[in-house]
């Protein structure tokens, strides 16, 4: 159903460019550029009085500093866990006493088969903040719901983070999640009582 | 602050490759890659009966079908709100009566500039779809609340898709966001009764 002959065109110190010639489910072939990514993972870091602490970081990309959840890429076989811890204390200075992944996302499938797992950290213990000499940041602090205000605000743009913020969010919210797949939201809850 | 100079490596149909040698804020110059894309335009459209109409996809990069929002890449000078309600038609057979802007996200701002602009579609009426030759899809209808719990499950893996979903889900419960910047979130509104 789907078969690609590939043409690198680039290979890199993180991406790799390839053209890959791929016939497609409905029989026609097409050539795609496609950028292979090691992936990556990504953390939001909860505390237990309710705040995520963010960085705002520099991205030559975004045209300067942007506000993310700690995040960086996988090491060679690296488990996406214990990336996720790496760049929690390197990058924020915290150790996670516990990790739950959020999902395991498609950053943009069109062009690239990056994916960035993102977890969610609790009961973190200080450790030590190390940056790499190419990470230009500052940590920044704020409650829970500022952070989906400041999405809501378009202050929040970068996607990873905005999934992980709200799935935090929504989640704390729906306990209640039936086995039936039919979920009983709090917003529902005023009605019921 | 930030001066870059740019080496082409590779310019395609869609993404242009550059090396960009750039100095950080912290004074260090380093060689960036850099992907630069024509940035994109998506759409949830929402029913007045609560459902929204999702794109079950096939995408080469994540290596299969996948579910999606509406979306496509922008046209040279295209305003992102015509490229929504055009992709919006073309691929679900809808137009938007009401087109209202949720976010503009950076997909994945360690390597690319891409930004997708996404939007809320309420009012539709029905128009036709005209898909591409290398568009394969179907159209799936669920509840927000069952897109949202197949986003908890891991089966929703698209980020832009699943920021569009969750801002109009929290957005639907937070309509007495304060002027002064404090959320009164209804999940808070059991204890104020």
């Amino acid at each position: 159903m789907n078969s690609a002959n590939t043409r690198n065109i680039y290979s890199g110190k993180i991406i790799t460019l390839n053209i890959d010639t791929v016939t497609l489910p409905n029989g026609v072939t097409i050539d795609l550029e496609m950028v292979r990514h090691p992936g990556a993972a990504a953390v939001v870091p909860l505390k237990e009085n309710g705040t995520v602490v963010l960085i705002k970081q520099f991205r030559h990309a975004a045209g300067g500093f942007i506000y993310e959840i700690p995040a960086g890429k996988l090491h060679p076989g690296e488990d996406p866990r214990d990336c996720a811890a790496r760049e929690l204390e390197e990058e924020i200075g915290y150790q996670p006493g516990k990790l739950e992944l959020l999902s395991s996302i498609f950053t943009a499938p069109g062009f690239t088969d990056e994916v960035i797992h993102i977890y969610k950290a609790t009961s973190m213990t200080k450790g030590r903040q190390h940056l790499d000499r190419d990470e230009v940041l500052e940590v920044v602090e704020v409650s829970l719901q500022e952070a989906i205000e400041m999405i809501h605000a378009g202050t929040i743009r970068d996607a990873k983070t905005m999934v992980g913020l709200q799935s935090v969010f929504i989640g704390r919210g729906t306990a209640n999640l039936s086995a039936q797949g039919t979920l009983r939201f709090w917003r529902k809850a005023p009605q019921a009582s």
